[in-house]
């Protein structure tokens, strides 16, 4: 009898999708559903940034191939944008156009993470990292952040972790799933730290624009020789089909990731390209203000609904729902939802919560995600 | 004084790209040039399955994310394909689609193959393939099978090779970069080696409809249960930049691939999909025959010039020029090369080959690819 072959024990360790049985079981529900575990956004793309504006006649050799780095429009489009949001000097070399911030952050964890080192993750998390650095063979060290009260605190949260072995902290503010956006000193405390502590800083900054109170801080600017920095057409402008986004950082390190990129995607594709430059160059900046003037105003009444305070930033609220959960514990409670039409994400996708929920509240129209939280706060009420 | 964070040591040591340097002398040429380095097509996709076919007034939620394993009424397309093409029976379960083929060969190698562990290549072999294995931290192990005499020869050769560590045969037929059309009996020697021995076959068949002699074998036919078979919307219509192509294997390991290239890329484009799945249902199989016949045209007239034998298959030529280097080499070749604008790609991109040269001849119109060959034939000539 041959041996079966076998699979990469790093990756067949890993559970399968967390939602799927749940999305499909809403899905089959009758009448009006509410998934607000999806990370996404009801809107449309911009006119004449969409993919039936890119005409053949226009862009002949459209469906080709990019080159692997990014199309020389689109990357001048992103340096001058660098430059002008973080006033960091940033040459061409420094960028690398990927297929979304997954595409970015899997080429950086390919590119400098060895099998068997470790990655410091501020938690809660964008659900996707911690599968990331595990699929690249890395080891993923969740460092929970909510309840640090400063600076010192959350520095002290990380050096507890500190091995030998870690090489990247990685911190996404405005934050997915919480809606914190870090205060400037706290990323700066970060930097300091990767700065004394050797590491790569890894700042995954794809809802740049979405912050409804405080600002937004720009790690590179703070530390520019060690800071690899993600961002998103996808969360930025309605584009996450597309696949397209890019990395900023140094030159020396984006060519390695290239030849990660090069290697599990090849290129961003080609019209997404055209589209990202498109909308750098055009009705961006608009949409966003549209976009994030609409998602703050829902964003807030959700809230509101829910009795918590109103996110920072991005597009989610991260609930603490221990106080309504019963023998059936999270489990339950997400069961208790579907029959109801309503989906939400379980707080273990975003490290050790495990009576926390995440809702995105631009998932659905404004009007369908507030009967989705009204669904959600009579379920909390009991 | 900060130690300065690394890279992963396999990705460190790769080699970057290996035509950039010459690829931009070759556009800042003044004149006609002849990239007959590039593997692509001049083709436009078929009309109707173009970006500017897809609209969102009829397509709406057209620019968010598809289901990680692929779009419904794809996957439906793929797999009627797949058993009219083949004969095996397939679930969707068992397809997932990707970032073209080297998204599938990515989450292939992420998916099956541990650090440190080795995967037979036959060779000359696609070059990314190479790059692939070493990225994801495996060891790719290059058995030459242009010299050998049938099947046992085949088999002996990778036989000699095989180690305690091999966990994966690959082949590519239609082969790129030579040309050659695998023989049945030389992928049937394949499978029965591959089970026998307890590998994964992997096989990358991009290249399925372009077979001008002989025919094509499908590897999974002969062994389901062990065989990821590879396949691109790129290579088959002309869609390279749109980054979508799919892989079909047993449903357990698709589901190991599934979390590699929902870590590394998480969809392939939505509307690369919508394209995919219309050429598929529509006018793809009359395009790929209009393609296929003047791809053999141009590629019969370029080896007739060239005094080789004409391509069995694939859009590319394979020459061994040992008797036309001088002291200069390869190097010196490709530098005579780019000075009269023609650029080809170096033998050693495809495994052992230090005195061969690959063109693609269907990169560009016929008409300026014969002119390319012409060059290349004086230039041969010395």
């Amino acid at each position: 009898m041959p041996r079966h072959p076998s699979y990469a024990p790093s990756v067949s360790g890993m559970s399968s999708s967390l939602y799927s049985a749940l999305a499909e079981r809403l899905a089959s529900r009758p009448g009006e559903v509410y998934p607000l575990h999806v990370g996404d956004t009801w809107m449309e793309p911009p006119e004449g940034c969409r993919m039936e504006d890119f005409r053949v006649a226009e862009h002949p050799g459209m469906h080709r191939y990019a080159p692997v780095q990014g199309m020389p429009g689109l990357l001048e489009a992103i340096v001058e944008r660098v430059r002008a949001k973080t006033g960091v000097a940033t040459e061409r070399s420094q960028v690398l156009v990927t297929t979304g911030a997954t595409g970015a952050l899997g080429a950086i964890i390919g590119g400098l993470v060895a099998p068997g080192e470790e990655v410091l993750i501020l938690a809660p998390y964008w659900p996707l990292i911690s599968g990331i650095v595990t699929a690249f063979h890395g080891r993923p060290v969740p460092v929970p952040f909510l309840d640090c009260e400063g600076p010192e605190a959350l520095v002290a949260a990380v050096r507890e972790r500190l091995t030998e072995r870690s090489v990247a902290l990685y911190l996404n503010t405005p934050n997915n799933p919480s809606g914190r956006v870090l205060p400037r000193g706290w990323v700066e405390a970060l930097a300091e730290l990767a700065r004394r502590e050797g590491l790569w800083l890894l700042s995954d900054e794809v809802y740049e624009d979405y912050v409804y109170e405080g600002e937004h801080t720009y790690a590179r600017a703070l530390a520019p020789e060690r800071t690899l920095s993600s961002y998103s057409f996808s969360k930025a402008y309605g584009m996450a089909g597309n696949r397209c986004g890019y990395v900023v950082g140094p030159e020396e390190a984006v060519a390695q990731l290239r030849k990660v990129s090069t290697h599990s995607f090849y290129s961003a594709p080609t019209a997404a390209q055209l589209a990202g430059e498109r909308v750098l160059r055009g009705p961006g900046d608009a949409w966003v203000a549209r976009a994030s003037a609409r998602y703050r105003d829902t964003g807030t009444k959700a809230a509101a609904r829910l009795g918590v305070p109103p996110p920072q930033g991005s597009t989610f609220l991260f609930l603490d729902v221990s106080a309504h959960l019963d023998e059936g514990g999270l489990a339950g409670l997400l069961e208790r939802c579907v029959e109801r039409n309503l989906l939400v994400a379980p707080g273990p996708s975003f490290g050790p919560f495990p009576h926390h929920i995440r809702l995105c509240f631009t998932c659905s129209p404004p009007e369908v995600v507030l009967r989705g939280v009204e669904v959600l706060a009579e379920i909390l009420r009991g």
